[in-house]
């Protein structure tokens, strides 16, 4: 029997996201991304497909490795300009009553309390529904625009990580008891001060001496996503995340990472199936393989090689601008600026070059594209479950909105008579739906914090 | 011909706001503020009772002189609980289509980039109804939140405040031209780079090297509001403001000091009619002047004397709980921690007492209500504006949302019938409902900047 896979949306509150350049298809919306009219039929088309939440990617700072510059950034509209992902959700969330929202914030520059404040008020709002990318990374021109003149390096910013999830875990969970709240009219008390306590934290880079300033909400901390896949991220991820995400360096490599992750968070005292994975995937498909391969024709007419290549030199460290066509790539220059751009380096080989590049970006991303009817696609997906570990996917969209409307009509059916999906929306909070309750684990770090005195 | 009057309901993402105590009165629904539906039918009705805006308070920080803690603003929830204020605006623009919406920041908390981002983000989606009312205060125990052991000093925080301004209008003003997105799927591209630019700004408190993430939006700018009447304050507010919040300190005081803003607003080149002038207003109306009187009888059961003590400490600067009930209060020891405390102290006379304030806080704040039939209501808000030069109100809510249904039905027909009020929501932005053009006009300090290089 397979396990019953989980399903997110993987979109970006911006024109152009992973596949670059699909936005100038005829069909595709994503320039309706200023209206709210386009997210709130979005998430509808998504709670009545059955896809467990929508998961929000954001970058601050630009693409502009390659030619050194933003311009060609801008020209294709890769990933700029791109507005606040956080809000779309309270919209969203009013038009719906499953849907999960995922949505990355990067630490390094939210302050701490507010930052805190933001995701209590939007996990009361969702009632529960909300779930927190946890970002550290990764480009310079987003270290330039808050005022340094460079990033912390790598594995610095993990540990500044740590500390200030210590600290958020601290205002989460310790400053008001569950029962804190007693909102009676009779004796006029809202709340019981001997149950809401200070958070006094005094650390290397955050003080904070004060209460949260949020009642708490449903699942107090938000699910807690993290992409990393270097060793530290790991690292980061087995302490920390929930759901973990990864992209697809052949099911071997897919395997590892989760194994070593599972096997880390073990290690620290957690229970491996308190982690779920989440693979990137892209889905082309039809009611029959022709039909997928030639909607896939299609869609790849509208690629932009040169917003691809853009998108890729960020990833890599390297100014494709800078090589010929069959000129080799010399990785060596290349800075680790992705937690997992050695990774994808190395799979490149000794001797690359921007023709082999773009030839393997089919489809405008260095994500390979899922291409046959839904019924290959479901047995694809169930494979990757099977053979790599993985609980789910994160579908990222080529034309949307119809990528997505296609995946719930066609291969939604396909996974669900093969036992493999939910029928019908489960009650509760995010938490509650992927892990049976509202509120972290006792084997979660938040929860071994020392008490707030 | 009286002016058209402007109003603004204003409100707090919290249960007690301004009016301590009744959120206990048995229809009082504030208790419902962690449910977005509460929200979205409240824009409803605002937008349906020609209301031009909701005016959202907020405040970093607890209320802890009081006592020397915040165990009386917990229980009774005097602005603590409060939950972020802007995640509130997406779900009711999604369900209005006239109404503005005013959100309070404090630039001291807000990192500057971001900041920016957000409020682009919000003006898109609300399709350029958002306004910002700048705050740069004013409570010890938020500087603490933030890791500050005491907030800034008055004046510093506005020079501070001034280079924040800069930063954000070149982000919002400067760093895309007005035909910089072209969005041409024929051509593939999006923007046009050469009409966007980064900023750079290495100031005393700030430096940042970056284009803004957001295309422009409707309005680039958000309507600017501020509320400070100190000296420094209204400079501030002479050069920044469009909309300008004052509390009642008799006609005289008030005028006095809508006078000097427009006056030194005139002096640094800018149109007096540019500001607009808010009093904040609590109204308690009925069908009959007796209906009223019932009204007020009933709701002024349900104040809380500590509850208001608490806010009128905070406000003050003293701690009200270490004086008996008739023992003349010394204010001597009154830090000037709100813009307008001193004011407010002295209107109180050399010789107050606890009693004596809680007398004069008859329906649970300083704000003194206007307790009448709607027609009287009427006259009085008309005589405002003529006497005092006053453009609007600031409603603040009693028993919530029947005090501004209750304005709607009642007072809103009457200020109709004296040509005092609109009879139907203009189109467009909120700046162009307020000044007739989407744009800051040119005169504003944002078009005098030096250009973007």
């Amino acid at each position: 029997m397979p396990r019953e896979i989980l399903l997110n949306a993987f979109d970006m509150n911006c024109v152009g996201h992973i596949q670059q350049g699909l936005w100038t298809h005829p069909r595709d919306q994503a320039t309706r991304y200023l209206d709210l009219a386009y997210w709130t039929e979005l998430a509808k088309t998504l709670e009545d497909g059955l896809f467990d939440g929508l998961f929000l990617a954001d970058v601050i700072g630009v693409y502009d490795i390659f030619g050194g510059n933003a311009d060609a950034a801008l020209r294709g509209a890769v990933q700029v300009p791109v507005n606040d992902p956080m809000l779309l959700i309270p919209a969203m969330a009013a038009a719906t009553t499953h849907l999960g929202f995922g949505v990355t914030a990067n630490l390094l520059y939210e302050a701490p309390y507010l930052f805190a404040r933001r995701m209590s008020t939007l996990d009361h709002l969702t009632r529960g529904r909300v779930g927190w990318n946890i970002v550290t990374g990764y480009l310079d021109s987003a270290a330039r625009a808050a005022g340094f003149s460079a990033q912390p390096a790598h594995d610095d910013r993990y540990d500044l990580a740590d500390e200030y999830m210590s600290l958020v875990y601290q205002l989460w969970e310790q400053s008001w008891d569950d029962d804190a709240v007693r909102a009676d009219r009779q004796t006029g008390v809202y709340a019981d001060p001997a149950k809401v306590r200070a958070v006094h934290h005094h650390g290397k880079q955050y003080r904070v001496d004060a209460i949260h300033l949020s009642e708490p909400s449903p699942q107090r901390t938000p699910v807690l996503y993290q992409a990393g896949s270097s060793p530290r991220g790991r690292r980061f991820a087995a302490s920390h995340a929930e759901c973990v995400f990864l992209n697809g360096q052949g099911v071997a490599g897919v395997k590892a990472i989760i194994d070593d992750i599972r096997a880390l968070a073990s290690a620290a005292g957690r229970a491996p199936a308190d982690i779920k994975a989440f693979l990137g995937v892209t889905v082309v498909t039809g009611a029959t393989e022709a039909e997928a391969r030639d909607k896939f024709d299609d869609y790849r007419q509208y690629v932009s090689s040169e917003a691809a290549l853009v998108h890729a030199a960020a990833s890599l460290g390297v100014d494709l601008a800078r090589f010929d066509i069959d000129e080799p790539v010399d990785t060596s220059a290349s800075q680790a600026i992705t937690s997992n751009a050695e990774a994808i380096a190395r799979s490149q080989g000794p001797q690359w070059t921007r023709r082999k590049l773009l030839e393997q970006m089919v489809l405008g991303s260095r994500q390979p594209p899922l291409v046959g009817s839904a019924g290959q696609v479901a047995e694809a997906l169930i494979a990757w479950t099977e053979d790599a570990g993985v609980d789910g996917f994160n579908l990222s969209r080529t034309v949307a909105p119809e990528c997505f409307a296609d995946f719930a009509r066609l291969v939604v059916p396909e996974l669900q008579s093969r036992g493999a999906f939910k029928t019908t929306h489960r009650p509760g909070s995010l938490r509650r739906k992927l892990f049976g309750q509202d509120r972290l684990p006792a084997s979660h770090p938040a929860k071994a914090l020392p008490l707030t005195p």
